[in-house]
């Protein structure tokens, strides 16, 4: 196996390196320059997914994926393709082919994954939009730990040609800056254009107990004043459980769902290409591959009645959690099945759903950074981002 | 099994009926009525995909398809859901469960499918937007033989989530109306606001001669005056062939790599639920069963080259061609092998590549409406939209 070595010293970017492709001479993102997670095909380029057998087994790119040529349409450019987690089917951005990008806001940190590289990369001001895609929580995790703002917009929203997936129900395109004016004018760009006038104000916000108990003290004293700050903005502010305490079985759910559908998608080339994989997401996919379908229709029933009754609390209300329940970290600590499982806790929330979430940096606690996210009802995804904006501008 | 009677005298609507659900109050859409092709989910109705089998097995949806949610936002109005071939695998419309919609433009013929109850229900005045799907041709075959405008976009730029799947590759989402005008606002509305900024001219127009001499010379003698003024617009234009003669083999690449994903998206469902279907449409999905995978890798590697070739061909061009080689058949006269080979090569053309094509309802022969059509480059959809807009407005 040959590849490029990487060529910044944050080590954001993928083994394909950075590039220079230049978008349109005009247009409302003339300029900015953005990271493309390898997982979209960049035309030209081999897609490398975080894992040198799949680069090794695919040809390069006959075209952009179509969120791409997008953002190179209203005049953006694509500096390179950033660092994945393999196949990006982890959340801790430590890939054992490729090393552990630097996390910018606490560098003996993890950066968290799977888009690591693109969270990196705008935290340290090598690019300005990182395109990436979230799945369990693989924009908002990384873009809570390295103190960043990342948006995962409603499910089906955006078209996912040209990504490798990895559980097609889940699955988003998102992506990560560093402030909320730019992620609200990439919304106005890759969001479908009727989504724009379908926003309606929510009345009510939800601080469900039983997802913020879920979170370290450190977190939730760190979020403490951004949260009052925020609930201020409510007539009504209600602290009732969203789970009645099966925030557990909600995790479990997602977990068995999403393993089911990522063996469907990579189960066939795995076996025949038998890749080489790192710990952890080795273990991963043979757990995948041992989920039956019987198991998997079960966990899906159960899925669309969650999805059902998120709808219902979220008419007009946002919910307000904690993006991740514990701070980044340290290299080389993260691969426990244990922080995983707590992380999915809340992750798996807007998940299961398909609802738009939105992470701000908000708070920092010892050095590390911490996010607090707002989730917004189906299709809300701008009047989300506006309300995120307003919270942001001095009052 | 039990259903709803049709209810409305051209049989355009699904066994699920005509309904009203009411969009927003304002929009661009606003008070516009839709007629949605029964594979897309409309929330609290099962989604029928034209057979009652399919119907039986699956429960009511919860929730819109994105595209039903996004016309609903803008302020359109869904008013039913519209007749389809089984599962979208044919071109007539005529569903051996559910009966044949009665062709606007010459009721004793087929309306072509398989968004046949889209097309006649635009073109009978029962709603302002026909909702469909187009696979192999089945937005721009049916609307050609019903004397109404249709449009495919470029493949991957709008979500297919919450419609059923044929062959993933291929599908798209695409609309039917009774006038140009329409044709665009809907493309503003449901395309992603990106590419309203990206479109150029283009300088060359492309008529060739295989696509051309591949059509009955009476649709050849109806489109004359309308091809000829269309070429009048442009500084080239060149007859060269487009495949060197290999349409008839592009066509079978296209069937293979179809029917290979088409088994994938529901082999294992037939497999179970044993499904009654049709004449045509089970010895379809019979022969797609027996698709190996080393065939169909081979006319995936070739599908690559056909798409290359032609993205290479459209650079600062647009080929014009006919919709479909021959006029509507009769009805019963229509489910030959014979005439979808013969309309498969020139629908081939834009599935392959996943190009814009849209079908202007430009001319007749014998009381039987002929569509001309207009092939874009890739993402240049607005432009290929402008562009038809500015043939049908007076000079």
């Amino acid at each position: 196996m040959t590849f490029e070595v990487r060529n910044d010293e944050t080590g954001a970017f993928a083994p394909a390196g950075m590039f220079d492709i230049r978008g349109a001479e005009a247009g409302p993102l003339a300029r900015l320059r953005v990271g493309v997670k390898d997982v979209f095909d960049v035309a030209g380029h081999r897609t490398g997914a975080g894992n040198p057998d799949w680069r090794a087994t695919h040809a390069p790119a006959d075209r952009h994926a179509p969120a791409v040529a997008a953002l190179l349409a209203v005049g953006a450019d694509i500096v390179g393709k950033t660092l994945t987690d393999e196949l990006a089917y982890s959340l801790n951005g430590e890939n054992h082919h490729y090393g552990t990008p630097v996390n910018p806001a606490s560098p003996a940190c993890i950066p968290g994954g799977s888009s690591a590289g693109s969270a990196v990369a705008v935290g340290s001001g090598l690019c300005d939009i990182g395109l990436g895609t979230d799945t369990a929580g693989s924009i908002r995790l990384p873009a809570s730990f390295c103190g960043v703002w990342g948006f995962r917009p409603t499910h089906g929203s955006i078209s996912s040609e040209g990504v490798v997936p990895l559980a097609p129900s889940y699955d988003v395109i998102g992506w990560i800056t560093s402030g909320v004016g730019l992620l609200s004018r990439v919304a106005d760009v890759l969001l479908p254009a009727s989504l724009q006038s379908s926003c309606e104000s929510s009345k009510r916000l939800l601080l469900p107990d039983d997802a913020w108990s879920n979170a370290d003290p450190v977190v939730t004293a760190a979020l403490s004043g951004s949260m009052a700050a925020l609930a201020d903005r409510f007539a009504q502010v209600s602290r009732e459980s969203l789970t009645g305490d099966a925030l557990d079985s909600w995790q479990q759910v997602f977990r068995i769902t999403q393993g089911r559908e990522v063996w469907q998608s990579h189960g066939a080339w795995i076996e025949r290409a038998k890749p080489t994989f790192g710990p952890g997401i080795r273990e991963r996919f043979q757990w995948a591959s041992t989920i039956d379908e019987t198991a998997a229709a079960r966990a899906r029933d159960e899925r669309r009645r969650i999805a059902n009754s998120l709808d219902e609390a979220l008419s007009g209300a946002l919910i307000c959690i904690p993006t991740v329940a514990y701070p980044a970290p340290l290299k080389g600590m993260a691969s426990s099945d244990a922080s995983r499982t707590r992380a999915l806790r809340l992750l798996c929330i807007a998940s299961l759903a398909g609802l738009p979430q939105i992470t701000m940096p908000v708070a920092s606690a010892d050095g590390r950074a911490i996010g607090l996210s707002v989730i917004g009802p189906r299709h809300a995804d701008h009047a989300l981002l506006r309300f995120a904006s307003s919270l942001a501008a001095p009052n």
